[in-house]
């Protein structure tokens, strides 16, 4: 763990203020009750295969704001925790092949992203230390033979190109009894993947393809209503409130009235929250792609005015994204103030949590620090650079003889809301099988 | 993890001389072979609850001699690996018992050994922290009421007395569902435990009264043996030899001429080893009793003169052991060098690993560091002080990158040959559960 090596890492300044330290008090004097529920709810619905989750933390409540089942970032965490990486990816692998030996991961394709490639690298360590062959096959159309990178850590990484014999997938010489993805497929499921004998996890299923983030909010929505039955808190704690409206068009300006009454319904719901909770900020909303990732398309705004004053720049921006396809679905979530900062009061720094799971381990995380962000901008914007701080503790080691908010007990409360996450993408992939089942099914029927 | 904070820990430095750079090249460049194997045998014999083994590092051989399957020490563990040790215990505990929300813990008797108790208290953090309620029942006969000690740590621990209702064992105010057994039950098994409808684990037929070192190394033996055959090595390189002899009576001196015999044979083939390895060494035997820890009656000789010529005292201490009972069976084993030293070259400590496992996964260790002693003493005996030196990195992250003495590398070495061990330990384990259906099944055809 080479734990005398690392950087000191400096503490995090946060505003916690009302609700959220009674939500902090409760996941605390509740921890064994909330393992417990975690642990059958992970028997109901077995945990995907990994995961990242946003979180925002404004003081009066911590929530997730995005879902990333095709993770990157694990070059960002703390190296001390690799090894909890590598043991829950052995308890993982275990799950899913008995037999497995031999693991073929299959990136994103954008190989020119040097801080993606940091990430794969890392992942691909993982699955060595935790005892597996491991190499890495491409995707790209234009890959003809193995292509070496060399990372700015150091280290280098290579890629192969993907093929097909029969129903299963391998490189030249190298023949993977499991393939892991982390490539969210925005641009759809490739043939190649289609019909395969070998596992795939995550399933191509829950690529942005086939998934919306309006459906994992949905059961994000109703594991936090049944979450805090349990507490008996009040959900909105912990759970965005959203909507989503039918096809859009921004260039066009195309479904804007549908928009503009969404917006202000969810402006006006936000609000009834802020008053009954006794919260003085402007409430805002987040219109965000209901498909994808890496924070294309997406904007915040605190009024109807505001949306409908954009100017033929920022329209065009929110009708492109990853992939080049054309938005059309769009979702509006409330906007999450975040009120961590790191550094001194003056000059202080937003900074977003990141966490990341293995199974339904907590691994680890980081928080997304940005000097030049405001408390309700997306850090996770194209073109934004952030600065990764590492979590310097894990999120497993709560300790009631220290106050709610301490170190260990936050990253704890972060551990347990990112699970909360991870069980809706869980709902997510139980009901995509379900699909697939069905599927089956009806062409053995038909 | 808190890093940061961790005192400073300095390197090993250890005389890594012939054989043995080749077992830890060995296992480095087969390590996704290795932990293959390992998968398959935990799936054949399901690793025992947790268990800690004592290594011996002779630099020409790095062995086990000693397999505690009720380990304590786990205070001695860098307190950032109990990240790790929280999310094994998760793993094996959701494996133990579905619904499982609380555990009774039941410690060793000798309730005025405060290491002993800081070990607990740190097992107890450990479940705690995994997400389960947990408190401490104790079997002693004393105990009428609940005591609260104070550690040295300033930590507590409570101890309340065991209750049995009909078939299942509490306390006065706990109905735990799972019973941890931290007490090697030298004594025997006590009626309290004696079938309960509650899973104990480990199961008390593995305590001390039942369990033979003998018959663990003779698992050993075979482990190590298949072991080697995959990697085409020589056992004895990580097997130590051993025999037993019928009954023994130090005090009287009766099985002397047979015992002679034995430890003579054994020097012998430890010396056409040493030949066969070139090694400069006097071979040397450790005598110590074939069931109990805590390294009473234990010595080690290099002849059978020295043996011969042992005093009254020397008689009665080998004679007596922990619990009292009259030793009759004991083990001849290979003595292994200690090589591994820790300091400067004119005052250096010798230095012995143990590495602690829950369930099959390697969760950490520490060395036992003393001055005092030789090479071929043992550290773990009665009234010995040692310095405990936590391993500084986890044993989960060998790196090819890297040569294969340094320090990951080792720690992953200690780490496979303690699963070896572990893995005898299992197959006892499945011994053990065979008798007890065959006793059944008896039962219900008699």
């Amino acid at each position: 763990m080479e734990a005398g090596h690392l950087p000191a890492v400096p503490h995090l300044t946060t505003a916690l203020t009302g609700p959220l330290k009674q939500i902090e008090n409760t996941l605390l004097s509740e921890q064994s009750r909330i393992e417990a529920w975690f642990r059958a709810e992970w028997r109901k619905t077995p945990a995907p295969f990994y995961g990242s989750v946003d979180l925002r933390n404004a003081g009066f409540k911590l929530a997730p704001v995005d879902t990333n089942l095709f993770p990157a970032g694990f070059n960002n965490l703390n190296p001390a925790f690799i090894p909890l990486c590598v043991q829950a990816m052995q308890a993982k692998m275990e799950e899913i092949c008995e037999v497995a030996c031999n693991v073929l991961l299959i990136p994103e394709d954008h190989t020119r992203n040097l801080y993606y490639l940091e990430s794969l690298s890392t992942l691909q360590e993982i699955i060595l230390k935790a005892g597996y062959r491991v190499r890495i096959g491409s995707l790209r159309s234009d890959l003809e033979k193995e292509e070496i990178i060399e990372l700015p850590s150091g280290r280098s990484v290579r890629l192969e190109p993907v093929i097909r014999r029969g129903q299963r997938i391998c490189l030249e010489d190298f023949m993977p009894c499991v393939v892991v993805l982390n490539n969210d497929l925005m641009g759809g499921e490739p043939d190649i993947l289609r019909n395969i004998d070998q596992p795939v996890v995550p399933p191509p299923g829950l690529g942005w393809s086939n998934r919306l983030k309006s459906g994992h909010f949905y059961h994000y929505h109703e594991v936090a209503t049944e979450f805090s039955r349990l507490l008996e808190t009040d959900p909105w704690l912990i759970n965005p409130l959203f909507r989503n409206c039918g096809e859009l068009d921004f260039k066009n300006r195309e479904g804007e009235d549908c928009l503009a009454k969404n917006v202000q319904e969810l402006l006006d719901d936000i609000q009834k929250k802020y008053d009954q909770h006794a919260i003085d900020k402007p409430p805002f909303v987040v219109v965000k792609a209901d498909a994808g990732t890496y924070g294309m398309a997406i904007m915040s705004v605190s009024s109807v005015d505001e949306l409908l004053s954009l100017n033929r720049k920022q329209r065009n921006k929110m009708a492109s994204m990853k992939g080049g396809g054309g938005v059309s679905k769009f979702l509006l979530q409330e906007g999450v103030y975040t009120f961590e900062t790191w550094g001194d009061d003056q000059d202080a720094a937003v900074a977003e949590p990141v966490v990341y799971m293995i199974d339904h381990f907590v691994v680890g995380g980081f928080y997304r620090v940005h000097t030049d962000r405001g408390p309700r901008e997306n850090l996770n914007a194209p073109g934004m650079h952030f600065e990764p701080l590492a979590f310097h503790q894990s999120c497993n080691m709560p300790d009631r003889s220290q106050s709610p908010d301490a170190e260990p007990n936050r990253f704890y409360a972060y551990g347990v809301i990112a699970r909360l996450a991870l069980l809706a993408a869980a709902r997510e992939l139980a009901d995509h099988k379900e699909e697939i089942d069905n599927d089956a099914g009806n062409q053995i029927a038909s």
